[in-house]
This record gives C-alpha cells, sequence and structure tokens, in this order.
C-alpha cells in the first residue's frame, strides 16, 4: 500500500502526475532537443498554463532555474546593486536574508520570533534597500503573509521593487502581479512534482534594473541564469543552459490540469482543509496549532505544537500518512501538515480521525 | 514506432532507465523527504557507485547542482580568486571563459580554431592563473582532448587547480582524480537520462581555496551551492537545498548498470562505435570527419561535414533515426552523431546502413 505524503515537500505528488510521466516517457519527452521547436511548444505551454492559473500580466516573463533556492541568488544578484531589505520570521526567510550578506549587499532586516507573522502597519522600509524581499508562506514555522498587506506596502513604496517567496504556498496566494514585480517557488510543493525545478516570475522593472547593474565594473550579477541572458533566450521560448525539460513539461500538464478545476476552486478547497484541520487542532486536547494569531495561518502548512511529536510522526506513518517532523530544533515539539491540492478533503479528514486515536 | 536519439544531448534514454523510473514511482522516490535517512541512503548510494565507475578518491567529494552550466560559475567562483585560464575550441569551452568574464576573474585564453584541438606542447599556463579550465569533449565541434595530456600538464603545474569539462563524454575520459583537483558533467548525455542534473566532483584543495576566498571582503564565492557549504552537508549525504532527489536515485542505479558491465567493457565498446562510424565517415563520399587530426576526434560526439546535413536529418528522421545538426551556424554544414553507452552497436550499425541510402 502507497503512502500519503502530508509532508511540506518534498511531498505527495499529484493524482495526475503518474499519468502525465508516463505520457512523456511514451512521446520521449525525456531525449528531445532543447533547441528543438517541440521543446519551444512545451515552454510556451508551460507558460500559458502558468499565467491564467497564476494571473501573470504580459509584463512579466517565466523563467527556469534548478530550484527556489537558487532564486534566491538570481533575484538579489540581478536586482540588488547596493541594499537589500527582508522580512525574517523563520529560517528559509533567514536563508534569503543570509544569502544577501554572502552576496556581499547590505541587508536590512525586520525579524519577528518564530512563529509570528508580519502586518502592512509593522513596517517600514529603509530609505536605500532597492528590494524588498517577502515570504508570503514561512514553511518553516507556518506563518503566512496576507497578500493584501504586500500590495498595501508596494502601494506606499512604488519605486522599490518587490519580490515574494511562494515556494511553499503558489498557486494559492492571489497576488497581483501589477504590484509585485516578482516572485517565485519550486514544484515539490503545491503542484504535486519531485524536487528539481525552480520557477523565477519577473518583470521588465527587475530586467532593466539588472541591465543597469551589469554596467558596473566593479558588481557582477553573476554569470548562470543572469536575467538578461534568461530573458533574451525566452522571447522564443528557449533558456540559456540545458533545461529541465521533463518537469518543464509535467509542469505545465499539471498547470493545465488546475486550470481545468479553476483557481478559485483550488483555493477554497485549500482554505476549507485548512480550516477542519485548525478546528481540529484548537478542540483537541493533544494538539495546539503553533501560530496563535489567526490572519498570520498558513492555509498551506499547518505547524501543531503536541507533546511527542515522534511518537505521533511513528503512529501515523505505520496507517500510511507519513506527516513533517517540525522543523531543525522544533522537531521535539512540533510536528507540520502540508495542505496542498494532492491531498484530497477525505485524506485530510482520514488523517485527522487517525490524529484523534 | 519510438525514435532512436543519436543526439548529443538530451540523448537517448539508457535502456534501463523506464524500468528504474516505475522503481521509484512505485517506492515513491519523488515525495520522500531531502532530510530523511532514505535520501541519505540514496545519496550515499550513488556516491559510491560514481566513485567506483569513475574511480575517484577519498580526497574528492560529489556534490549535485542544477546542470552542468552552473558549475562553470561555482568552480569560478569558488576556485578563483583572481586569474583562469581557459582553453577555448568551440563554443562550450568559449561559454566557460565568458562566465569568468561575467564573474569578473581576469580570464586567460588560449583558443584554437573550431574543431582543431590542443595537446600538452601547445600549452603554457600563465604564471598567476590559478585555475587551468579544460574541456575534454567539445560537444559543438567533436574535438577531445587526452586524458594523458591533462595528466602531464598537472605535472608540470602542479600547484595550480585543474578542473575538466566532462560533460558530453563522462564516464568515457579515464582521469586520474589524483592529478585531476576537479570535474563536472550533465547526466543527459552519457547517462542517457533527462536533463535537469549537473553533478559536481572536487577535492579538498578547492575547498581549501574556497574557504581562503571566503575571508576576503572584496571578493564573493556566490551564495547558493558555494563548496564549504555543498562540502558540510556532503559529510552526512545531505544537500543545502532540496535536490533533484528522483534523478540522484536514477543516476545511482545507472552507474551501477554501467559498473556490472564494467567501465572498461564500457570504454571499449565506446571506440568500436567510433571506430566504425569514422570509418564509414572516411570511406563515404558524401560525409566527411569534421575533425581531422584523429588523436583530437571525439569519441562520443561526432560530427561529420555534408552538403545538405537539413535533407540527411530529415531522411534519417523518417526512419526513426534522430540526429543532431550541426552547432549554431554550423547547421549548414555539419551534422552530430551521439555515441553515448545508449546506442548499441546494432543501433549504430543499423544508422551507418542508414545513411549509406
Amino acid at each position: 500500500m502507497k503512502n500519503t505524503y502530508f509532508t511540506p515537500g518534498p511531498a505527495e505528488l499529484y493524482p495526475t502526475f503518474a499519468h502525465h510521466l508516463q505520457t512523456a516517457m511514451d512521446e520521449q519527452i525525456g531525449s528531445i532537443s532543447h533547441r528543438s521547436k517541440q521543446f519551444r511548444d512545451i515552454y510556451k505551454f508551460t507558460d500559458e498554463q502558468l499565467r491564467i492559473l497564476l494571473n501573470i500580466p504580459a509584463t512579466h516573463g517565466i523563467f527556469f532555474t534548478g530550484s527556489a533556492s537558487e532564486v534566491w541568488e538570481r533575484v538579489l544578484f540581478n536586482c540588488v546593486e547596493h541594499e537589500s531589505f527582508h522580512l525574517v520570521n523563520g529560517s528559509f526567510s533567514r536563508k534569503f536574508y543570509d544569502y544577501a550578506h554572502s552576496l556581499h549587499k547590505y541587508a536590512h532586516v525586520l525579524e519577528k520570533p518564530f512563529g509570528e507573522g508580519f502586518d502592512y502597519s509593522d513596517i517600514d522600509v529603509p530609505e536605500y534597500a532597492e528590494l524588498v524581499c517577502l515570504t508570503h508562506n514561512e514553511t518553516s514555522s507556518g506563518v503566512q503573509m496576507r497578500p493584501a498587506d504586500m500590495h498595501k506596502l508596494k502601494r506606499k513604496y512604488p519605486k522599490k521593487l518587490f519580490v515574494v517567496d511562494m515556494v511553499s504556498s503558489a498557486p494559492y496566494p492571489n497576488l497581483d502581479f501589477n504590484l509585485i514585480d516578482s516572485a517565485f517557488f519550486s514544484v515539490q510543493k503545491a503542484f504535486g512534482m519531485p524536487a528539481g525545478l525552480g520557477v523565477w516570475i519577473a518583470n521588465q522593472t527587475c530586467l532593466a534594473k539588472a541591465e543597469r547593474i551589469q554596467k558596473y565594473e566593479s558588481i557582477t550579477t553573476g554569470a548562470h541564469h543572469t536575467l538578461p541572458v534568461l530573458w533574451k533566450h525566452y522571447q522564443t521560448f528557449e533558456t540559456p543552459a540545458t533545461p529541465n525539460v521533463l518537469f518543464i513539461y509535467l509542469l505545465g500538464k499539471i498547470a493545465e490540469d488546475f486550470n481545468r478545476i479553476g483557481i478559485d476552486t483550488i483555493r477554497k478547497q485549500t482554505e476549507e482543509k485548512a480550516k477542519m484541520l485548525y478546528k481540529f487542532l484548537d478542540d483537541s486536547k493533544e494538539f495546539q496549532p503553533f501560530v496563535t494569531e489567526e490572519r498570520h495561518r498558513s492555509q498551506t502548512v499547518i505547524v501543531a505544537t503536541t507533546k511527542n511529536p515522534a511518537e505521533v510522526l511513528a503512529a501515523t506513518k505505520q496507517a500510511g500518512l507519513i506527516l513533517g517532523s517540525g522543523y531543525g530544533s522544533f522537531k521535539d515539539t512540533q510536528m507540520r501538515i502540508a495542505n496542498f491540492p494532492a491531498v484530497s478533503i477525505e485524506q485530510v479528514q482520514n488523517l485527522i480521525n487517525q490524529l484523534k486515536k
């Protein structure tokens, strides 16, 4: 019997994944040239499906990298000359901030304790910060930031570039890409694919910034996957280096499946399942939701506090339900439940029934 | 009917690939955590199989990136403070050199015309070059450099770091890793997998260099996939970011298949098939081998000159045999035939028979 993965990524594969993979094998997608019309058609299709799904306007390009972590580096290289600004409230937003240090940028930070979230009113963006780095969903702590707050912030600071890490939530957050300059995610979370592909969305303002930085002798934008080179190849739906052709194909197919269901339905189902899980945690004596403020509670990665998470994880594993452990040192007090489109309402109910035991 | 891909990568999938992929799907490898024992066991297994296959000593670590092109950047960031030296004789060795410029390194170059190769006697390494960048197999022109020449060169310049791009030839070249500090390849060439994974081999001398560079305030080694961070995680067979778990598993399985056959046999079979192809080209009136010097002729990517390559490619495609076009502007006069382990002697003979028509 197969397990059901409620882990926050790598996670349960989307139910249609195996079928699309078989089609790809039958059509020998793993062997086709990345300079062929067949590949350009695949890139174009995936681009179209993602545009529909996430409502991405023509001002933004869609690019592929090895992972979302790589995008942390690329966006900092290409969109920051000197100063970036980071909202940090967990391990992944902190890594984004650490990357800025490693690239010798002057990185400003506003930090909140693990488990707390950011509201619009908390935030003053430093005067010289060029890029505001937001994390929609902190995978480590299960805290989300509301897109409405992000949009309001951008309206207050319209001249600054805004980038949103939506790694463990896309396509859930309804971002307004007329305000958000760049965003990125990886496919092993809510898209229900194996890891190995990052997706980077960036607009022409980001491109112009990268082109400006490239003129300076003292600053490098890196060599691999620079935005100007990605953008140039994107004009003909190509990539500078050989990309993960197979996964780009599969992502397009899954995005198409999502579009058939409709993004509104997917978002509603996500909220419905999250509500079931939080209600169970609120009512339970054994488990508590870690994030106290309801408006900051993640809809896609639910973190619970409990006395002996290792025991719970072992017991649910016996029943074929794989949960995520707490992040890092929170392993001893927390567990994480991913709520991605690949798991159905029935599967979530099944998990809740199991946890009640 | 399925096509047979003689393209220089992405290329024909190795015959066992589909079986291993099915096993991976049955075992839900696409969903397992990259922080689990199951993943560490996979990394360890792939590491062991590659060590046997390529005769890699304990001084060297084996790391995974998104692509081999990414490794161009990583090795330059981590192993060059100021100056690199590049042997350039085609589009890919040139890109490696261009990457050094983009990272604002002082890049020395020794260049040969397209189709010509390097011998030991040609080469003087500039005094202050820290890293010597060699390309074993120029995928664009079908020119190889003999490992014996590389080893001799390292013996002449023992204090300099040597890195070998073996993207479109590994596991064919018999590199002596007691001399070669670093090497890298991607899996969509001779390993017969879809694109989406780069493999970087680097020794402790490279690591020490990277650690030295990180101490300077004025130079960055990048943020993502820096050698010290890769190395640290490698100690427990982990990776800093979520890697392409599925492809790491598949690479281990295919390397194991190669080891069952034996690397000597694989190398002999490669040479036998290359001999058949070059003999056909030498004897033919319609086709000529592009590389004139026999010692520089690639064993894995054979480039042929012909009057109307587009017509030839269309005719062989009709017969289900997909050949590679000439690189870039050589499309009008050349074609490329990949000779990787995934194609058998019978398939090569079948191609030759077809080309004779």
